[in-house]
């Protein structure tokens, strides 16, 4: 929530005080803006969001792009009229208060698919106590000091927040998991058991009999993909995975190839993948690379899908990942980059976690791409209490 | 948050548990549908919030109107169609998923105005570590307990979340004002203290130079009128006020009459008074009451506008929504109230909080209505910590 935005627009990021990145950022890097080029020295590898942020703003003032960017406008309805075809959007301004409607030729969505939580329901949780939220209304870790926090989730936001909740204090956190453990060598303060059964007052039950006595609930359960805003035919339905279903390349509706879809994938890759997605349909949008014909997208769609289907575990998904940016930056312009080295990058952080998970973001990596070798951090990340730019 | 509903939208009213009514039940009783009616015996004049729906929903049942109501959709859209002389709505279906559009002579607007918070800004207030919240989100009391908390603000969401969070064990509370303190016989814990200056840290400094170590922030700062959903030319922009400008009668927009809004007015009254909008605004549609023409109409608004501006104090503001209701009863069919009675009956229950604010909620009155005494809560309603139906 920004305070300080009186526009009535209540909406928040996920992202939360002392959040910092979870894969080095020389995975992350831009091929065309390095961290060298925007910080000017060498700096950690895994930095706090406040500098991530620094990063990614200084790619777009060295680009000018903002002055393409219609700010403080929300776009409330988006309906393809096929008669005219062209795409009629109405949007809100928060400044002035009025709506406006344009026609436009394409749109891109491009609105993320961390916001809109996932919500499950378990026996007695009506009634319990304390407090109640999703990891997407997590804001603080002090605001759990001295408690006795449940952590529900089995994957980055519950692995995430179970560690910032630790590192600020709170007395003990069990993580419940539906599927299988972290398994990494947690400090005492942190246990994980299977799924929760039922809440009763304070008590939760646990699937192996086991009760704990919580103060808060944390929700880590996921997001849903939500587009309120495009009429149905437009809408993309699918969970969080790494090729949804009716996107060609990952991008292109499949009923209607001129709504194209960015960043909607699970990824390991970030800032990157979605620049090589951004390339590719930059140049389908100029007429540089020509979209092959209903059916034949199909099949590649499908091929896609199945191989992803075969995948088991994380590295085998790096890999597929990998694979997928590299046929999209293999035809357009985009400065070469080098996926190879990043997967081992990513791989690598995830032994590093297994090694010791409350210190794998003090590990040292360098940069594939202009060679320059990061620094430590001044202090340990588990001592690091500040969002200040390092 | 119902977090039993699947359905993807997000939204909780901004009552809370352990919710009382503030005034009698007394006052708020329906015309045609009596709290003996409903509870067949005798019970107290203050009720839990369950209670009231209990009973709210048995007038429902009675009356079978459930039939006529299209639950699970959420109106995305509301235009007025010039030439075809309807309204357009379109709304969409949390079940099935769907977008349906459908025409409509008239509309009317009856979706409350305590959802969407006010949030003021405090210097400060972005650092501030502990959880900072508006009472919107306020949902249990229970999460305060043995917190320093600042209450920010001075009507009855102030009043009556300092109340709970103190009856559910807060360390200490302190109301910040900023017209003038409430001024009540509150207990130690509760302090009242002029509008905070800025924060520093957990530090919140005040404008008469004193400083206190808080937890928690609850920003009890109000609630926007706000209706997306309608196009601008259809929008009541409004503060909270007994009379808003632009609604004749209260009820109908100036520039548009079949846009009706019920319930947009700072109330006093609540069930019985929506009940005297209701019919009255039944009666236009059925053409039994015509509406004057433009000009008349606004002659009207003016003349209550101008004695709304008169008034100093509830006392009056009682008298004034009296006198509003009586000339919309007064040419329906609605059954005949007691409305001198109810005023009285207000104003003695703003001396009861003056006399002591922790047993107002204990006091006993008798219906107007059916002559029904109320009888003594089981437990005073300080110790009583349950939202059962008593």
């Amino acid at each position: 929530m920004n305070l300080a935005n009186q526009c009535i627009e209540f909406m928040h990021s996920s992202m939360y005080r002392h959040l910092w990145s979870n894969a080095p950022k020389e995975c992350l890097e831009y091929g065309d803006y390095s961290f060298y080029q925007h910080f000017q020295r060498s700096i950690p590898s895994f930095l706090p969001r406040e500098m991530i942020r620094d990063y990614i703003v200084g790619r777009a003032c060295a680009s000018d792009v903002q002055k393409y960017v219609c700010f403080n406008s929300v776009v409330r309805h988006v309906e393809f009229v096929a008669d005219q075809k062209h795409f009629t959007l109405r949007f809100h301004n928060l400044v002035t208060g009025k709506n406006k409607s344009e026609n436009f030729d394409y749109v891109i969505v491009a609105v993320g698919h961390f916001s809109v939580p996932n919500v499950p329901s378990f026996d007695g949780i009506d009634s319990f106590p304390g407090r109640i939220l999703h990891s997407h209304d997590f804001r603080d870790a002090r605001q759990f000091t001295n408690q006795n926090i449940l952590v529900v989730g089995g994957a980055l936001s519950a692995e995430d927040i179970a560690l910032q909740t630790y590192k600020f204090g709170a007395k003990s956190i069990t993580i419940s998991y539906r599927t299988k453990p972290f398994g990494y060598g947690w400090p005492p303060e942190i246990e994980e058991l299977p799924l929760l059964t039922h809440i009763d007052g304070r008590t939760v039950h646990f699937k192996d009999g086991s009760k704990r006595t919580i103060d808060s609930i944390i929700l880590c359960t996921g997001y849903k993909h939500h587009f309120p805003f495009l009429t149905e035919d437009l809408q993309l339905h699918t969970e969080n995975c790494l090729y949804p279903d009716q996107l060609f390349k990952g991008i292109f509706l499949q009923r209607q190839p001129r709504l194209a879809y960015l960043g909607m994938q699970k990824f390991y890759y970030s800032l990157p993948f979605f620049d090589a997605q951004a390339w590719y349909l930059r140049d389908v949008i100029l007429g540089r690379i020509s979209l092959p014909e209903e059916e034949d997208r199909a099949s590649d769609i499908r091929l896609w899908r199945e191989r992803g289907k075969q995948l088991s575990g994380p590295s085998e998904g790096i890999d597929f990942q990998v694979d997928y940016a590299r046929q999209l930056l293999d035809v357009t312009d985009y400065p070469k980059v080098d996926l190879l080295a990043a997967a081992a990058m990513f791989k690598l952080g995830r032994v590093h976690k297994q090694e010791n998970i409350l210190e794998f973001r003090d590990k040292l990596f360098t940069s594939p791409f202009t060679g320059t070798p990061s620094v430590a951090n001044p202090i340990c990340w588990i001592d690091a209490k500040d969002d200040r730019i390092l």
